[in-house]
């Protein structure tokens, strides 16, 4: 056995990581040059994808000013579906479809910017919808060919889903959350302006800074690139290929930055430091994850916000149940981590610490507790939910909730551990309150 | 003014910065997997670019079995001039231009890769020779449209070509250096395999991690992104667009690699663990000072090679005077950063502690000492020239050095401070010996 960068290379496991990154255009006022580069990819029709909040805000006016200034026909989409569903994709794909668009730009949330993603594909590259969507539920086909030009322009500092090539949705028929995955459907370009997040409501930056925290530990801590089996092809490494050094570099910067931001952004919207930092953090802990994969918070939240019945939260649209992305993610994360932090207990504690705990004095056994309590305290602090049991699930739902993660083996399979139902089951249970 | 993630901005200066960065592969072994990226692109015949040297080794070896595996013709160019000239960079553009390639593979040094850059450009939109070429010895035409898919497989650890835009070469009319600058001459895909290393004889070890160790402190101590003058279309960024939290943080760890692994792999070359040390640096600062640009080390070095007369170095060519890219930069370093550390103390500190050197109640006028004696240490140690008297220069060349400096507009522009040729003419006598 020998190490590459402080990894362990075993017999049959991969000995070598690939690294994409989208291009990104990063400050205060950038979302004014969305034209330029829409003009530069040679866009002359474009499609705006928005949702109806957006609609009527300043990012979205300000980017059709750009594309205007620069001679582009835009046509707004303000139909997508906060947590996007296979209905709601199906119907984005049919506008896309009709409107003979060169390129696409997106000015919203991960809902609108993965809905943009599942639109440019099915209008591209016609087909079935579950074509594309991942196993099992779908037939997980590859993107046949390259894809027209996307911009996409976060207006919250989270899903990272600007860097990435995942678009994800509920299935609305199995009531599970799954997705679509291709290094083909990552963006072209990424414009980051940090000013387009102040839009954002108070629940809102909560939701999605614990977003930004869980694809940065969860990128940290997952299987190490080293010990996934390598494939005989061994150059079509999945994008959950598994933590590796470039990852690691965003997650510690990124978890850095949310323990210093976090909690200053979710109490004043106007702390523009903070605003920045957030959005900074995810724009690194996109590029990480995007990288390496997130493991078991991620594939527990597709049961949570697939069965959600009734949960509602301030900030996000009424009338009809949801559990944010980011909140469906974190309510798991401090069990999992309390549970597992001794498949690598180094870096569990390097985690804590990066996100400010206090560390003095803890032994490897302390790991997952430091992490898990730190973490709550922080969930405590930002004000989201204390856990499963406040957003509505018990005892009763634990075989669902189990039944419907370990469907998610893309997931699933990059934790730092093999696991199974029952496995499972224990970290819900563990996972009901925490304060 | 206001603060962009510690940045200041200012009336008139960018307010934003762009990232880019090649894919990469990085791991013992990764070459084998070129023929299967070339696959994937699509290419069936390629031009595969190398040295004379080079081409007797094992790691091109690897490259040809690895593309006959995936079926693709290869034709092999041997003849790259290490250093290349305005010659060798012609003639590789007519076997380029002769051979009707769909795509390419370069296996070696900046010198290979650059040459494989400006020979695919030249073939795929052919024109005058100084077209391309930088301003002021060119006419700097914008590279017309897509270049054809580039692999480009380092076997130094050093210059960064695999993920830089820049083909650097010897005018022999002038004796200057220059290049040829675009993000279209980015490599597609850079595979990065530290094995292929193997192959580097000491001399090349120090003089490419010295190039490695300044791309990383001229990167971190350019000009902030934020103080270069916005230009009237904003997303139109040169490649040098100066320090900024992207390319901070690849510095930050390339600096810390080469503070602990530079002395270790040039002393030993079985020493695996700091070859591979060297070589996830050496990409790091590539992608680092492709996104910030380089400075006056970098500047100067282009004069000190480009009237190099009579200095050779074991390990390269025979039978014609050449200094090499990373010791023509490393010996005006010392001199540069005790000169102008007075611009950002704090940085030239943490540049200097991330190193491996002792800060301790240093102050900030300290900064460029401590700096500057920290890397002359280093350079002793690892038996490169000591400074320009060793290479061959005296007073009687200064006036010469800093006219062939000054005309490095694209570098000397994205220094951290403003200065002429009188300013040069002092930082080449501070540079001619440090111990």
């Amino acid at each position: 056995m020998g190490y590459c960068l402080g990894y362990a290379l075993i017999e049959g496991g991969d000995a070598a990581f690939s690294m994409d990154a989208s291009a990104v255009t990063f400050g205060p006022g950038a979302l004014a040059e969305v034209g330029e580069e829409a003009a530069a990819l040679g866009l002359r029709r474009v499609a705006l994808f928005t949702d109806a909040r957006l609609a009527r805000l300043l990012p979205v006016e300000e980017a059709r000013r750009s594309l205007g200034r620069a001679g582009i026909d835009v046509v707004v989409y303000d139909e997508v579906h906060i947590e996007p569903t296979d209905r709601s994709f199906a119907e984005a794909s049919r506008f896309a479809s009709d409107g003979r668009f060169d390129g696409y730009v997106s000015v919203g949330g991960g809902s609108v910017i993965d809905t943009c993603k599942a639109a440019l594909l099915y209008a591209t590259y016609p087909a079935d919808f579950y074509a594309y969507v991942n196993r099992p539920i779908g037939e997980g086909r590859e993107v046949p060919g390259p894809l027209p030009p996307h911009i996409a322009c976060p207006t919250t500092t989270g899903t990272g889903a600007e860097c990435t090539g995942i678009a994800v949705f509920d299935d609305t028929g199995r009531k599970a959350k799954t997705g679509i995955a291709s290094r083909r459907l990552r963006p072209t370009r990424a414009i980051v302006d940090p000013t387009a997040t102040r839009t954002m409501p108070k629940s809102v930056v909560a939701a999605s800074g614990f977003d930004v925290v869980t694809h940065a530990l969860e990128s940290f801590t997952a299987r190490p690139y080293s010990t996934r089996p390598r494939a005989p092809e061994a150059s079509k490494r999945p994008m959950s290929q598994g933590a590796n050094p470039w990852s690691d570099m965003g997650c510690k910067n990124a978890l850095e930055l949310a323990g210093r931001y976090l909690l200053r952004a979710v109490a004043d919207a106007e702390d523009e430091e903070a605003r920045e930092g957030m959005a900074w953090a995810a724009t690194l802990a996109g590029i990480a994850f995007g990288n390496a994969g997130v493991h078991l918070p991620h594939a527990m939240s597709y049961a949570v916000s697939g069965l959600c019945r009734s949960f509602t939260m301030p900030g996000y649209p009424e009338g009809e149940p949801l559990v944010p992305h980011g909140v469906s993610v974190v309510v798991n994360a401090p069990s999992v981590f309390r549970a597992l932090a001794k498949t690598s207990p180094a870096r569990h504690l390097e985690a804590a610490a990066r996100l400010g705990a206090d560390v003095r004095g803890a032994t490897p056994e302390d790991a997952g507790e430091v992490l898990a309590t730190h973490l709550s305290t922080m969930m405590r602090k930002a004000g989201v939910p204390n856990g499963l049991s406040e957003v509505g699930y018990g005892e009763a739902d634990v075989e669902a909730l189990a039944a419907g993660t370990i469907v998610q083996a893309r997931l699933v399979s990059n934790a730092p551990c093999a696991i199974d139902e029952e496995g499972l089951r224990g970290l819900f249970r563990g996972a009901f309150a925490y304060w």
